[in-house]
């Protein structure tokens, strides 16, 4: 039987938690085991459609496992022996460790709507043989419908278009696409900017049936409606995989992640860490479960697990999600809360909103207009969320708002903040639109006067 | 006599301060005053002569002064009697003010170099006139020298050579080019981005004299080299323009500086006060005048100043400094202290490093690296500065590390930093450069473990 100090089982935020941890404890031997040789940025995998060509393109180096010294076993856990602490590969032989981290990441939802089995019907897997075998099939395809507006399907419907003379239509069940991540009137600009590139939305439409004989031919909706289809993709969600883990005795929690304190460690099991989609996570702002999956957050927690393996050094303060996406080549992104999401909550928020040309002046070259919005709480000014649409500066745009978010910063805080200003590069010092969004908000402040 | 509420003399900041003011009093009465009828964008000044093609691509338009009802004088305020309240206009009557704001900027340093008076020798001044006749000059030029290796020289120089057939020479007293703002290997690449533009740089070179008959010929070096020029471009930087302040007997600081408090009022007089170029400033770091003029710390400071003028609502935290360039399409930011300048102060500083692709996977179009340095101040692993060279996402990145400044982030918060990352828009996950500069640095924080 092979021993090892660590042994960690999954995929991208298991290479971080194995960095993590050796850079913490450089005495300490990590073993990193995962089913599939060659792994893929989960983030780019509908890029693999359109803009980077194909799955070949979208791959993990594995180079900075070997330049930091962590063995890399191709192999499958099958069983877990947490007494005697060892593990049980397919293949090989089995592996005792001292320490074990689940970053077994999140598999996608499977409907259970009639027909779902039939051939051509595709969720997002992330794996590399799979999506390479999807790539063919969509460029195959006349008639793609993908259920599901989220981020993984707008992405999706975006990238199916590009180069490619092939109908495209999303179904989603609720109002509007990505409602569960934007404000209503971002929704409706993501909307215009999809439709823009000849994407058909199909919103308020419930899935009844996959239909066809072997292969899909048509999806039927609740409504009525029939749609040709040749090809369907399932983007609708993921849950966490932790079947080991549940196998092996491990306390779940919300949506079955294993759960975890904010050591990012087992409830069950000291010696047993987890990280990433397969595991529990607390909202930053009410400390309530978040069902939301990033490979940010992930990694985030890799860092945080693979610290705390031998001896407590960071700890989670909880989620706030922070992410992005680019439609039809227009940015989004969200930090924190929408206005939604806060008042749903029952807070009294105040909203600030600015817009500004992302150079100056606005002549420049690429330049874009840029949308801020700006969500305080009413009582005490503190930023809970932000919602940002412009170019490529967007995403790192959301990035500022993030740590003015994790470090509760106030309105006033914000009309005060010390950014730095170049004409090819950001707005105009006089626009620059998450300060202008705050000086619009701070009189509203309760208190304020 | 005409009277009014709030008198503010000056430029880009003026129009800031008074925006402020009228959000915070909506009641009062606001006149701008100022000696030009159309003002420049002052970052963007450098990119008349390359990307935007003339002065009248840079102009700060004045349709948000009459939106929010400020009247705009185009004058000259040549007195000013305090005891009275009263500003005297060079060709119009005079103005009763309550409140004063001094937001006028600086004025070109003209070193005391023999032959500085020739023809066809230009002081960087912020007139669209002035500056579309050295654009004309520029236009005809054969053989260009820059005075002065900061900003504002290397981005001349760097626009200079854009679509025009012209020598461009710089010339640097300091060891290096951009010394006083960047590290020196931030410097390094800096300088090799210019040379390959066909920019001749020589540092370590001292103007003894301008000669020439009417007109410049040539630059001499006290090295003894002769540099033909038949346009010369003074960038050697600025002094606060306070000639009016002091003949009214207002009490300067630093440079001449008009001697501000926290609330941006003036030390000498309660009804007056100043914000930009024409005031002192202090570190954030350690409370120390500083002597940097920015146009976002200006517009920043207006805010405050604004909202100050009849009740205290914000105060400066001091400077931090954030600013970015770009150089030959590659772009360098720094926010707070620079490693040299931290331990200039004495400080003993850990170095974080990182570099990444700033898309993932480094196949998306555009994709360009991007390199980020964090100082952290040994003893708490609090973040005293960063530096990042990159694409143009570096603009806001570069605030990111602002908002973690300001707020005394240590090295373990931003290992746990919540960043949004996006294929087309960030770094990945794995490697978002910030993050890893900070994992870096914090096993090196004193008492760490």
């Amino acid at each position: 039987m092979k021993k090892t100090d660590v042994v960690v089982l999954g995929g991208l935020s298991g290479i971080t938690a194995g960095l993590s941890c050796r850079r913490h404890y450089p005495e300490k031997k990590v073993i990193l085991i995962r089913k599939e040789g060659t792994i893929l940025i989960p983030c780019g995998i509908p890029y693999i459609f359109g803009t980077v060509g194909g799955p070949e393109n979208n791959v993990i180096p594995d180079g900075l496992l070997e330049k930091n010294g962590i063995e890399l076993i191709t192999d499958e856990a099958v069983d877990l022996d947490r007494e005697k602490r060892i593990v049980t590969l397919k293949n090989q032989e089995p592996i005792q460790y001292e320490k074990l981290v689940f970053a077994t990441g999140s598999l996608p939802l499977i409907p259970p709507i009639p027909g779902i089995d039939k051939k051509n019907v595709f969720p997002v897997k992330k794996e590399f043989d799979y999506l390479k075998e999807v790539l063919k099939k969509v460029d195959e395809a006349k008639d793609i419908v993908i259920i599901g507006g989220g981020f993984i399907g707008i992405e999706f419907a975006d990238e199916c278009r590009k180069n490619r003379n092939v109908n495209v239509t999303v179904v989603e069940m609720l109002d509007k696409c990505l409602q569960l991540a934007l404000d209503d009137e971002y929704c409706d600009e993501a909307r215009v900017k999809l439709e823009e590139t000849g994407v058909k939305i199909l919103t308020d439409e419930k899935v009844v049936s996959l239909n066809g004989k072997d292969a899909v031919e048509s999806v039927q909706l609740a409504s009525g409606k029939e749609i040709k289809a040749d090809l369907v993709i399932l983007g609708i969600g993921c849950l966490p995989n932790s079947q080991l883990a549940e196998k092996a005795g491990l306390e779940l929690g919300f949506r079955k992640g294993i759960k975890v304190d904010r050591l990012m460690r087992s409830y069950t099991d000291k010696n047993i860490f987890a990280c990433g989609d397969c595991c529990t996570k607390e909202s930053f702002f009410d400390g309530k479960p978040s069902g939301v999956m990033l490979a940010s957050i992930a990694t985030s927690e890799a860092r945080i697990a693979g610290a705390n393996l031998f001896s407590p050094v960071h700890h989670s303060c909880g989620v706030i999600s922070v992410f992005a996406t680019v439609i039809n080549g227009r940015a989004f992104a969200v930090a924190g809360l929408t206005e939604r999401t806060a008042r749903e909550n029952g807070t009294n928020v105040v909203i600030g909103e600015a817009a500004a040309t992302d150079t100056h002046p606005g002549g420049m070259p690429d330049s874009t207009m840029l949308k801020v919005k700006l969500i305080f709480a009413k009582s005490t000014g503190i930023l809970l969320g932000g919602a940002i649409s412009g170019g490529k500066s967007t995403g790192e745009m959301v990035n500022v708002l993030s740590a003015c978010i994790l470090h509760r910063m106030t309105a006033n805080d914000i009309v005060m903040f010390q950014m730095g200003t170049h004409p090819a590069l950001t707005s105009s010092p006089i626009a620059y639109p998450i300060v202008n969004a705050a000086c619009k908000a701070v009189l509203d402040i309760q208190g304020y006067r």
